[in-house]
């Protein structure tokens, strides 16, 4: 095995890095299967050539797939750039235990954004609060990586 | 040469990450230079100033180049997570052979995409073929990923 | 310290990519926060349950508000795809001026798109021409690391 995946499996923050991007992908993922069984659930779809063999289906917008497209769009919006500054903020040398903590607190914030923006809508602020979470720790690790590599 | 950059250089598996994943951010550049293309043609635009010095441009939707967004948007959900996940499956101690495949699997199946899409609009189930062949590839990726740094 | 972290922190190609990484980063959070004032403004939200407590607010789409979620959604679509081909241009043995100038020039162009886009509109070309700059260096990258992994 190379030298770099060696030193990489070595590095407990890189380990957790990997496990952690694995739950976000998966759980982006899920986004496009949900987006999809609304669409079927509906009948709603966005291109004509969905619905040919799809007795009763239209093209057309429906406010509950719309709303599982606005959720995954956030997902789009912060996961992406989360996974790159994390990376930067694994280099700034952090305490494994507060790295730890924030990639679960992140995490576990994007579960529960989805969960009340498009599986059970929870009145606000539960989902101003789960967007926040991971706001505020994006942007953390995005000052901290900044002013290290100033 | 810094040390770490040999070593990306030296392992066959990164050696082919970046060049698919060269091959898959140029696709994703095409998109806008294809919307763009469909707005001349269509001389439909999204925001006022674009249409100042063009006569008859409005600002409006128009169908051909929506259908070219939604191509865009479903590059935009898919691939920038690809790209960190197959990072993350590398790591995993994989064959050669198999990553290869997935790479090259996972960059026709995106390229049909678009074209079945966005270029020449071929029935279903083209595109969720392809679509679904890039998807599985993730969800494997991610799975392996996550079993792995468990 | 692993390995991989010193190595990574001394490599100045390295460096400069997670310093403008920060930058670019920050900027996109901003667009999250630039999106709610104007709704706030606007009183235009997108989900029922956030006007419940909002005299006024309404479910709509108001043009102030979807030019800042155009602008961002210009970022999503370029800028993570940029921090992934930049990690792969950096192993093609760049010079370190160049890649220092590009990664400046990269930067200010997405800054200014961001102005002249959504906070302080200037006719075109002056958004054509900062979106084509960061066009033209992510090209440039993706195609100098295409040839180089070839």
């Amino acid at each position: 095995m190379a030298q770099i995946v060696s030193e990489v499996l070595n590095n407990p923050l890189l380990r957790a890095y990997f496990f952690y991007a694995s739950l976000l992908v998966l759980k982006m993922l899920f986004m496009s299967l949900w987006t999809g069984t609304k669409r079927m659930k509906t009948k709603t779809f966005s291109s004509p050539e969905d619905i040919v063999r799809l007795p009763k289906a239209k093209v057309s917008t429906n406010e509950n797939v719309e709303r599982v497209r606005r959720a995954h769009l956030n997902d789009v919006e912060n996961i992406p750039i989360f996974l790159v500054i994390s990376l930067g903020y694994i280099l700034t040398n952090p305490s494994y235990a507060v790295t730890l903590l924030l990639f679960r607190a992140y995490t576990l914030a994007r579960y529960i954004h989805t969960f009340v923006y498009a599986i059970y809508v929870i009145p606000q602020p539960a989902r101003a609060f789960s967007w926040g979470t991971g706001y505020a720790i994006t942007i953390y690790m995005a000052v901290s990586t900044l002013s290290y590599f100033w």
